[in-house]
């Protein structure tokens, strides 16, 4: 199953970080060779491909609230207790709970044909037993603005503006607000319904659920995403000579909060134990796919990450907080009950780092410190250098469970995945291990353990910024 | 949209077949100059992409009996008329109607994951409101023998083996055994319900449909693929501790039998208008994806080849006879009515080709014929081999749609296609235009003009073969 990956050996960089004084990197010799050591050992294959494997078989889907989502919290703390990490608890979060129920869907004219289709997340049901208009296509939000409300009463919105495929994953926040804020948009024009085109890249015949958000104040209307391959059809035979009709089943619905828990775990610091590097995933998945990419490979990755470290003969400075944080796809419970719950410590929190972009090789650096910093901050991007890891700037937001600390004043750094692929599987049910390639997680075990140990090793503070708001 | 193709020139090869004598190939040096032409001109780019896009556009799925069926039928014959064929017409075909229904399924332990499935053609529905049971693994039918029915009895049976890839598509044949006899096998045994790991090579979360048959004094139990990621949790979570549960509900039906039809025309031979070359092809679909490569693009192909041949200065000396076959997929109704409504005429079958093995290139060009054609088809061979097309021996089968006319006795040749990736998307809701290359598609007209022109041209005969019993 596992393929030989080419160690990278990487001398001359890990040589030149390894001789800049330690007085100014705040790092060893022997901490940055160790860093080194950390990177080319889980180079060559780590245990983190087996550690989702066996997630993925033991609880997939982990949607929010679900017996899934509590079969992945016991999964946690087991995991996390063999592999002899500390104060291993489960901190509770209340977390809402929406069904998607049943879902189908039928372009009708001029012959019907059953479409892919995903309710987005949070979507009210059609009424009984179904839903059945006409379709007015719009490219966007603003192609939306700019029509008569005559011309959408009473009618289903069709979104068809394309997500466009780049390393960064920039293509994804172009398209999504249509996603978030469509609905609603619809709704305020007279719309019954909202069809959008995927909110993802692949040709495949496959749809990309995600969280709408509906409005205050404006009706609720039922709001789905069709796959590439069906909107294609549904933009052809709107070019058609007759008028295009769409029907709609849907009995999604919310029931009552249910409790999860964030899962965390650490590896207690030698000199600071009180100063936290925080290394985040999200353990919950959407409901349709097995929650591989996201995010269980981001939980494998610094699961596997920390455990290396944990492993080495001297711990680091710094305590390395693992936490898996509950809910983030449907409205970061995880996160927001995490920043509540450590408001006290939250000073204490040195650095935070999030994986969840899913499994493509790491291939940027970047952070948010303070400038004194800079030097720790360069001796890790030289360890990691040799896998092809390029030096970003001080502009890093870090993950989304992150937001709320770093709004709070935490510096983050960010580990950024190749994201050409990953917006093929987002959120759909091919969100599966096969899509997982060995090498790649084992390239991202090598980046973050690399990087977490030299940033809890290191003397440097990163500081702490002044709190912002944050939506 | 439409990339360039490469032009293949050909010369030697070309030059010789028309070097030979025709009193020996029955065929002209202007014949071969016109099949070289009607290669090159239709590898430049073919009008067959945009065929295949509008049928699939205005009727797509085609399943049997549905209204994307007539659908399909309105549309090709408009398209006949529109290209110029003769003698136009819809031939009746009475179908069956099997209805899919609602169609869901969850591995129950030790978390409940809903799975992608498809529920096999033909199969009952489950109990209300559905069945849940225990699941037994074996990896085929022998396998199954060799259990004791108390092992069987009041479970599901989980078929696992995985099909091969292979470019002739042979592993096909090895595998599919289960899907058409495992529900009754597994139902001699005592069985409630079959879960068979999809008849596919694609990793993707997809399932495989396709037709099972059940046998008479057995139970009918209900019968469903799974995607391959399912089938892998399936069966890792059958490795565990517990015993694994399985939940399905299914409310597949039958319905009356409904008309449908073959669609036929033709180019009208020059000197023996009563002997056919028969170009087929099935236009209906699986009720899952859009029917483009099965068997959409085989249509498209073998109306462009024919269009062209109609376009040339000089028909050739027979008659070529376009037919679009009905419900292929679900029990070859359409070959059935059209061998019934054409048994005056069988012996007028100068030669059948059917084109239904996907869009790929292709590469082997073989025939089932009397030995004194033999000089004919190595002119064919010899035009075609530019194309990158090897000859094949004398043992065609030729397509499904031709099993009854072959048994008649009617000699066939096969232009056969790269079936490497075919069954990635083969009986899929991912088997859509998208997944077929215009490239390829030019290189399949080009070799079905040529060949098919070439054996309608040639004054050699192809002989008739005593009466075959086909099952």
């Amino acid at each position: 199953m596992r393929r030989p990956a080419a160690v990278v050996l990487g001398l001359a960089a890990s040589l030149a970080a390894a001789a800049t004084p330690a007085s100014e990197t705040g790092l060893s010799a022997e901490a940055i060779r160790r860093a080194v050591t950390l990177r080319d050992e889980a180079l060559v294959g780590s245990g983190a491909w087996e550690l989702l494997r066996a997630l993925t078989v033991a609880a997939s889907p982990r949607f929010a609230g679900t017996p899934g989502d509590r079969a992945g919290v016991e999964w946690a703390l087991a995991t996390l207790v063999r592999l002899g990490f500390a104060e291993v608890r489960a901190e509770p979060v209340t977390v809402p709970r929406w069904e998607r129920g049943e879902e189908a869907g039928w372009i009708l004219d001029p012959s019907p044909r059953r479409v892919v289709l995903a309710a987005l997340g949070g979507s009210v049901g059609t009424p009984e037993p179904d839903l059945a208009a006409e379709v007015v296509a719009v490219a966007d939000l603003e192609e939306l603005e700019a029509l008569d409300a005559a011309a959408v009463t009473g009618r289903f919105v069709f979104f068809t503006a394309r997500m466009e495929r780049t390393r960064d994953g920039s293509g994804y926040g172009r398209t999504v607000r249509a996603r978030g804020a469509g609905p609603s948009a619809a709704a305020a024009k007279g719309a019954v319904g909202v069809l959008l085109r995927s909110v993802g890249t692949s040709d495949d015949r496959i749809a990309h659920t995600g969280a709408t958000r509906y409005r205050d104040g404006l009706p609720r209307i039922p709001a789905v995403a069709l796959s590439h391959p069906d909107a294609d059809v549904l933009e052809a035979r709107l070019g058609g000579a007759v008028p295009v009709r769409f029907r709609l089943r849907l009995t999604s619905r919310y029931l009552a909060d249910v409790e999860s828990a964030n899962v965390v775990g650490e590896v207690t610091g030698r000199e600071r134990p009180d100063e936290i590097v925080l290394l985040g995933c999200h353990l919950d998945s959407w409901d349709l796919g097995e929650g591989a990419q996201d995010d269980g490979a981001g939980c494998a990755i610094v699961l596997e990450a920390a455990r290396r470290i944990g492993e080495l003969p001297e711990r680091p400075r710094r305590t390395i907080r693992v936490v898996l944080f509950a809910n983030e796809e449907f409205g970061l419970s995880g996160a927001r009950a995490y920043a509540a719950a450590h408001a006290e410590e939250l000073t204490g929190h040195a650095l935070g780092v999030e994986s969840d972009l899913g499994a493509g090789r790491v291939w940027r650096f970047a952070w948010r410190a303070a400038p004194e910093a800079r030097p720790a901050l360069d001796a890790i991007a030289a360890v990691l250098a040799p896998l092809g890891i390029e030096r970003g700037d001080n502009e890093a937001r870090g993950g989304a469970d992150l937001w709320p600390l770093r709004a709070a004043g935490m510096p983050v750094v960010e580990l950024r995945q190749d994201a050409t692929g990953y917006f093929d599987v987002h959120h759909t049910v091919n969100d599966t291990l096969l899509q997982v390639d060995p090498e790649e997680l084992d390239q991202n075990v090598a980046a973050y353990a690399a990087a977490a140990y030299l940033a809890a090793e290191t003397a440097l503070d990163f500081g702490f910024f002044p709190p912002e708001p944050w939506p």
